[in-house]
């Protein structure tokens, strides 16, 4: 029936034939339900509207609705909570979203085997939370926990402050049920800790955006939730120090679990949360987070003390209070907010180096604020070199956001000579297509473009991500 | 010129052509030179004679030889030091053999980055040894250590005992210098701990096992050296108890460096090495490394110790004195030589199984072994869920071949119905590929070989591997 309506025809008729097969409840299509997914956290690089939204229940709804795409060359982008950086599952072509909330079940904790597995739409901070309940811990922890999902977690290799010393998604993640383009359910990896059979497809899907398959179920690596963790404020007397102590306080064998890096303009900020404020006689300053078992974290401290005031830091202040430590990190995470108090516009980039290139790199972000007049607030995980330079826009004009490009550019091009990468734990999406090349360079681009071809034929699954268009628009 | 001659022509005049382009010494094409090609260290399984090897010296040796390769359609086998047990570096097909052991250069180690950057043929050990040397360390171990290559690490995922706490290469590896097929150079990852740059290449490569492209240098993750370890040995009454105590002390949060799992057999040929022996009272052992700051080992060890006795095992001991603690690993680390002076032929099995299902995964072994009234011995890195079953033959008739095949099928079948995997660290090669599709389908396969037909559209990267052949032999 369908295959001989025009494309226009299918596209008209896309919910009506989607309530075909889903129940009624589950397909949204009046304008006003479908606004709010035209975008993710990035709403200015909304662009296309869906057609229609469907709130999945379970693998079978999302096996079925991708069937049907397939059939009528139909885009489909699946999205988590929408909270991604880089406008990943923005419906460029239209088409149809699909909402993963709803696969919200933990389906099993294994102590024993110290893995868990969840449906996709399950929300970080309820499976935290859930684990810590049981003294187990799952340590990813991008900003957005209270409401991304794993699925969306898995789909940009999402990391957090924590990376320092745990990694982010792919260290953790050991299997996925995945429904291909073409409707078709597949299982890779599975629960056990170790595997090498074929090819990784768990890690291919692992940052791969939505463009491959959806991912409905995912199977993770946990851990014993570390007894005791304590906070420490180190002060600086310049961004270049701080950032010089993140690579010695490595090579010195201390891990630390989190380790921030402030300028006195953050720290400012988190000052709004925390009593008494720290005192703004710093230029930069580091904020450190170290767990583990009483004995180690005691010995960490010590270490991580004597190494910060041999190398002339102002001051090492240790926060034990867990009442106090709360509103450090309940601080650190408001920055982005924060930062809105005092710009009209905020544009956060995600560049990571390695973290010995951190005061080159700190040093070049100086550099690009004074030439181009622009504040540039340089927050980030500098524990694994991941920074967040953010230009703070004071107007909206066509000129502000000309300087805004110009940095953003000119900051992904230092972190690049540097050895880093313009992408630590955001993803490309739309806002970081044009510089992918950069990185990459044109013959791994093709590459990639092959193998999104081996998934996806008929290029439906999210298109016109990670790289820019070509002539092949859906 | 080369393209107008037929294929025969060109395989005959293969030494000749690449001389033109590398040294001479760098190709052998003598036959008792090639005669050492024809497999790893599963000497039975090799089925082809290349036609030529090359002493690959550089990144641009093996991409003019790729180039060349491509051109004329000639298969090409990368080979680290052949210490593989699934016959991977095969040349099923004959054409050429890449030797990387020469790319032997460390090229970096970064102490504030926690990075090193490495050739692909540099020998597992003395990279090990020179980390070791500046309080460094590099947990992957797989028993090969003395001769293994990084490069052939990457492509089988390779892990080893430390795989309980550490994690296996694929924990490891951050970015890669990769020809492909064509002869074209991309790198892909980096140096840097936190990436989301497009599809992640590199642990698709990771575990491709010479398929999709030759990797010619490697960047890892690297750790602090951690300042001590003690062994533990535990004496169980029965393989089911000393199975169950895995899963119980991992669910305690205690997570030893190194857990095996020994039977009675195995510590009689361990006892080989020891002194005092071990007492032979019990029917199954576990032998653990515990490793840390003197603190956490302290505690660990306590634990442990309780957890153990509660759980009614005969006995732990703790073995404090390095050289006693060496000589337990060396002894296990030498059990394949050693099962061989109680056997003719020794194949050994790669199963991996959630941990929780390690005590029902032992008992079908126990049970396919009275069956078939062979002898499975069945040490395996426990900790991690990975057991070595090893089929023991008294003799190499085609009765007992028929039998250990029987064996074979029935451990793998009943890894697959616990929920895990035919291979934890070994790699698929040629050993595997009748298995494969037990655990992926049919459908995930021919997603595999599309993958494999995006780096590799003429297929002469290690063609016959992984999968069984189909009508396409190259």
């Amino acid at each position: 029936m369908a295959t001989t309506r025009t494309k226009t025809q299918v596209r008209k008729g896309l919910g009506r034939d989607l309530k075909r097969f889903l129940p009624s409840h589950s397909v949204l299509t009046d304008a006003e339900d479908l606004f709010s997914y035209r975008s993710d956290a990035t709403a200015d690089l909304a662009q296309g509207n869906p057609e229609a939204v469907v709130l999945c229940e379970s693998t079978g709804d999302v096996s079925s609705v991708m069937g049907y795409a397939f059939q009528h060359g139909i885009p489909v982008t699946p999205r988590g909570a929408g909270s991604g950086l880089s406008g990943g599952c923005t419906p460029l072509h239209g088409g149809i979203v699909l909402d993963m909330k709803r696969l919200n079940h933990i389906l099993e904790i294994n102590r024993g085997n110290m893995t868990a597995s969840a449906e996709a739409g399950v929300v970080l901070a309820r499976f935290k939370k859930e684990l810590a309940g049981q003294n187990l811990f799952y340590p990813p922890d991008p900003q957005s926990a209270e409401v991304c999902t794993l699925g969306g977690n898995v789909a940009t290799r999402a990391g957090g402050p924590r990376g320092v010393k745990y990694g982010t998604t792919g260290n953790y993640i050991l299997g996925l049920e995945l429904v291909l383009p073409d409707g078709d359910i597949v299982q890779t990896g599975g629960t056990c800790v170790k595997q090498s059979v074929g090819y990784d497809l768990t890690h291919l899907l692992c940052g791969s955006e939505g463009t491959l398959g959806v991912i409905t179920r995912v199977h993770l690596r946990i851990l014993p939730l570390p007894p005791v963790n304590r906070t420490a404020v180190v002060t600086c007397d310049s961004p270049e120090q701080a950032a010089a102590l993140v690579s010695d306080i490595i090579a010195a064998g201390t891990v630390p679990a989190m380790m921030e890096f402030l300028t006195v303009m953050a720290v400012m900020l988190i000052n709004t949360f925390v009593s008494p404020p720290l005192p703004m006689d710093g230029a930069a300053y580091l904020l450190l987070d170290i767990d583990g078992t009483e004995a180690q974290v005691s010995q960490d401290i010590r270490t991580l003390t004597s190494l910060c005031l041999e190398k002339k830091a102002k001051d090492v202040r240790v926060v034990s209070d867990p009442k106090e430590t709360a509103a450090y990190w309940r601080g650190r995470a408001s920055l982005y907010p924060l930062a809105l108090t005092m710009a009209r516009k905020l544009i956060t980039e995600d560049v990571t180096v390695p973290r010995d290139r951190l005061p080159a790199f700190v040093k070049r972000v100086g550099e690009i604020s004074a030439a181009l007049g622009m504040i540039i607030g340089i927050a980030g995980h500098a524990g694994d070199g991941n920074m967040h330079p953010s230009m703070l826009l004071p107007d909206v004009t066509e000129a502000s956001l000309q300087k805004a490009q110009k940095a953003i550019a000119g900051v992904i091009r230092a972190g690049l000579n540097l050895g880093g990468t313009i992408s630590g734990e955001h993803g490309i999406g739309l806002h970081k297509a044009e510089f992918i090349e950069w990185e990459l360079g044109k013959n791994q681009i093709a590459l990639m473009k092959r193998i999104k071809a081996a998934f996806d034929p008929k290029n439906i699954m999210n298109p016109g991500k990670i790289w820019p268009e070509g002539a092949s628009k859906p």
